[in-house]
């Protein structure tokens, strides 16, 4: 029995050097550009606390920085729970590879947020927007696309990555229906991962696609290990949209929910562009 | 000549431990029910890194993480850049303080990116809504409020606080002009703290007063010196909402604009709430 993709490309040995430390391989089937899905790279680094023996608490907030790109090949976690609350605990991760010297070189940086929750009063202030079904949207097929995409299935219902690179944007809005592919049981890593799927809102408002990379990511995450059972490995609705635009940066912010209409996870992320 | 209040709380004295250590004092003109308003935590942590002899660019992203309340009186801030690139850098931040036994604690964890901006293509996505100039909004007067308070001058244009918590509440957005009370030139470390300034949206949604608190908040900086200092000591707009309350956390979506209508920062943060 072959292991899914994500799991894959999720796998850490935990090293003899010290307690959350742990080594992994960065992914071919996630490949981006120059190195892995940013949204793989988001949930490795939250791997790495979900495997911590000093666990308290699910994921709540994540935040990544993405500092250099990984390299293909070993890298390093080191997931540190700095201080741990009655119910909440605050961890600081960071990645690192060796560069050709054999010197630890810092990839990626991120703190998160865990927490044991409890339920209490709750109502949602971002219902759902109103779009038909995934089985009734067409699947996207992008021919010659970077590895990592072909590990989605995506199924847009507005905002579709332009198909002329003419000027002529006037939007940064997305939607669209998304999962694994092949499909996979949701979990906080998958759902980490899937916060970052959105192409650049650079492309779409201009319709011109110039370099651009995610700077860093937070994600919060609205739900426990019920509402991700109960999600399963059915399709999500992402939603995400730019707010400005200026000299070199944008910020993205954006939604998945699941079928029944569940917020999972909101989710904000500042991207350099070039020109 | 005496100091504007927000100068005095960022007052920050180099340690002689190591470069990028710091010693300040937390403030109790900007006290808030058990430590210093989160908002001045997140500037003075800003501080340190704007302070750094090393340091590259203007801020473009600050995340901080509330792991435990400041107590009154001395503190350390250690910001470290662990990655510098051609045109950003990355940094992690902590802020400790000594417990009974004299020990080290983390109160408060951050990361950020700083970055040289060049001139850009650039668009706002995100309007600044019309409502009445500050000048015809009447000033929020909060009697036996708690003392941070009192350094801004809030102007609430809807979503005001609740005035009879009767659990009557629909809505989770707020709009208010603000700036600092005495007014001053607005700089990056005042935004950070004005990126916190909005009370807890729960009290909003509910009209029922919980306890709450901020975990943890993410800003994104879209300007520089330029545009800070053509806004100077004006009115900013702030807008907050939230998107899900959930089993003891909510989000809320925030942004801030000057009077030209430039968005200058948007503002996220995950908030902690009992019941």
């Amino acid at each position: 029995m072959s292991s899914h993709p994500l799991d894959t490309a999720l796998k850490l040995a935990p090293s003899a050097s010290a307690a959350g430390h742990y080594t992994g391989q960065s992914s071919p089937a996630y490949w981006n550009m120059v190195g892995p899905f940013g949204g793989t790279t988001a949930a490795t680094l939250l791997e790495a606390v979900l495997r911590h023996p000093d666990l308290l608490g699910e994921p709540l907030s994540l935040t990544v920085n993405y500092a250099g790109a990984v390299s293909a090949g070993e890298f390093e976690v080191q997931a540190q729970p700095v201080r741990t609350n009655r119910s909440t605990q605050h961890w600081v991760i960071t990645q690192l590879q060796k560069d050709a010297d054999g010197q630890p070189v810092v990839c990626t940086t991120a703190t998160a947020v865990t927490a044991a929750r409890r339920e209490t009063w709750s109502v949602s202030d971002a219902p759902m927007p109103q779009v038909p079904p995934p089985e009734e949207v067409p699947r996207l097929d992008l021919a010659r696309a970077v590895e990592w995409i072909n590990r989605y299935e995506m199924r847009p219902v507005a905002g579709v990555i332009p198909q002329q690179w003419d000027g002529s944007g006037d939007s940064s809005l997305s939607q669209l229906w998304m999962r694994d592919q092949p499909p996979r049981p949701l979990d906080f890593c998958a759902l980490a991962a899937m916060a970052d799927i959105f192409f650049p809102r650079v492309w779409l408002r201009r319709a011109t696609r110039v370099p651009a990379g995610t700077v860093s990511i937070t994600t919060y995450f609205h739900v426990g290990l019920a509402e991700l059972a109960a999600t399963g490995p059915g399709y999500l609705l992402g939603q995400a949209r730019a707010q400005e635009f200026r000299n070199g940066f944008f910020d993205q912010t954006a939604q998945l929910w699941n079928q029944a209409g569940q917020l999972l996870v909101s989710t904000h992320q500042v991207v350099y562009f070039k020109e």
